[in-house]
């Protein structure tokens, strides 16, 4: 680690709902010297000098320039498009640390440049309400945070980065790319996708006859909250890890047909086991 | 309306969450005159006289010989096995709301006693979390309560259904017991079958790979929150429900398989679409 963590010229690029959290834990755990916030102009302009930000811009050049690390937290796509413009103009020593909700195109691209500090980076937290609005100090408290190291070079950079998930109370924690988007293909994509499926299906009905809006309820809007998930970031998780998404829509749709046919037949004693390993499986879950 | 509400002798069998808040809030809003539990007795076991109930018992004649007003808020299938042995002990001119989450077969047994009053009900509302703990005097209000009056019979007691459910500040709503079952197939019963699907995958992959359970994040709790609901709640639910939640799990198939061939393509003007049509279901939706 060069420069000490409060020393330290921090650019959050894209301050969103993590990217904001990130700003706000540093800012209470008066981690980072200095934090500067980029994003587009109408978000940039919300905000005023030296609340949370010592300095905002809508240039991203000039935003990297001065940055000794370096938080992107945008929808994946926009991570995909930025990060060769921003490795143009890092500093040599600078660390880049993304907040992409999948990881293996992403430390892909960061592989081509085998001389710069490029982390791969996957809080596991988030609210469904997407923007600044929802973020919080303590969002990425206590809750995993999967970091890829893609390059050797991209190892000199992992003390600052534990350094800093430690300051804010996140926790660290190694794992390849591949194996991430594997992994929350089946923990957050699926239940994503399922989500979608089940407003699309409701939208059609309550076109039909709005008698079915009446009898919405709590576990109604608990089934469908991942549909707030913003479009954005969404089709950046659909696109970048859709082979993933698809096997695990194809397993979920086996099972459906299996929970089918146990209705079907309606026999009460096979009911109870499947519905009794459940009950125990989620209340060890929770 | 025979006895006014502060004068009757109000019977509640099946003291969990629904019969619980329903008893919570008659106390709050000091309606009945005397209130009696009963349940089975390691439940009533737990409670003590006078602090909720006036009189507890295990005993289910005598817990509805007495009664003015009866609330049947056990399981579907329970409803149905208690019914006929209700009715043989209520007084003629009882009046007896279930609360039960399928209204078709409820009602068509109650269509048998045409010389009882017997109505069919059904509160949208309720909390994951099964039991008495759960029970809350605010549970049921502002929320909407279906009511089925199946027999000329059944109507002579609207009156008193209406004022009770009036003064703890539910909304009731007239339906058919086969339109009701429809609509709750889509709106409630399905997001549950959903949940399940998901818990059931999900607990495979866990028992294959711990990894993927450093993974869950609030999203995924939120989406399988449903698996939650209490197993003789769900075999109720299935199996008295199953012709219309069949139709909903293969429309559900089918719109799987396109947002899956959508995934699949990877078109972003068309994911776009589908996700701003979601985004903004769901967001005039709550």
């Amino acid at each position: 680690m060069g420069k000490k963590l409060d020393e330290m010229t921090i650019t959050i690029v894209g301050v969103g709902q993590i990217g904001g959290s990130f700003a706000l834990a540093l800012k209470e755990n008066q981690a980072g010297g200095k934090i500067i916030g980029m994003d587009k102009k109408k978000v940039i302009e919300k905000f005023r000098t030296g609340e949370i930000f010592d300095s905002l811009t809508f240039n991203l050049d000039s935003a990297v320039r001065e940055a000794d690390f370096i938080f992107l937290s945008t929808p994946v796509l926009t991570i995909l498009n930025l990060l060769p413009q921003i490795v143009q103009h890092m500093k040599r020593d600078a660390v880049l640390l993304d907040s992409g909700s999948t990881k293996r195109e992403i430390v892909s691209l960061m592989s081509k440049y085998p001389q710069r500090i490029l982390i791969g980076g996957h809080p596991m937290a988030g609210r469904e309400k997407p923007g600044f609005e929802s973020a919080s100090s303590t969002l990425l408290e206590n809750k995993l945070f999967a970091l890829v190291f893609p390059t050797k070079k991209s190892l000199e950079g992992k003390s600052t980065v534990l350094a800093l998930l430690e300051k804010i109370g996140a926790i660290p924690f190694e794992i390849d790319g591949e194996k991430h988007d594997l992994v929350v293909s089946l923990t957050s994509h699926l239940p994503y996708v399922l989500s979608l499926c089940l407003s699309s299906l409701v939208e059609d009905f309550f076109n039909k006859d709005t008698l079915f809006k009446k009898f919405i309820s709590s576990g109604f809007i608990g089934a469908t909250r991942l549909s707030f998930t913003q479009k954005e970031m969404g089709k950046g998780i659909l696109k970048s890890n859709s082979s993933h998404i698809i096997r695990m829509i194809d397993e979920y749709r086996d099972r459906l047909a299996g929970i089918r046919s146990l209705i079907e037949k309606g026999n009460e004693e096979e009911m109870d086991r499947f519905l009794g390993k459940i009950n125990r499986f989620h209340s060890e879950l929770v």
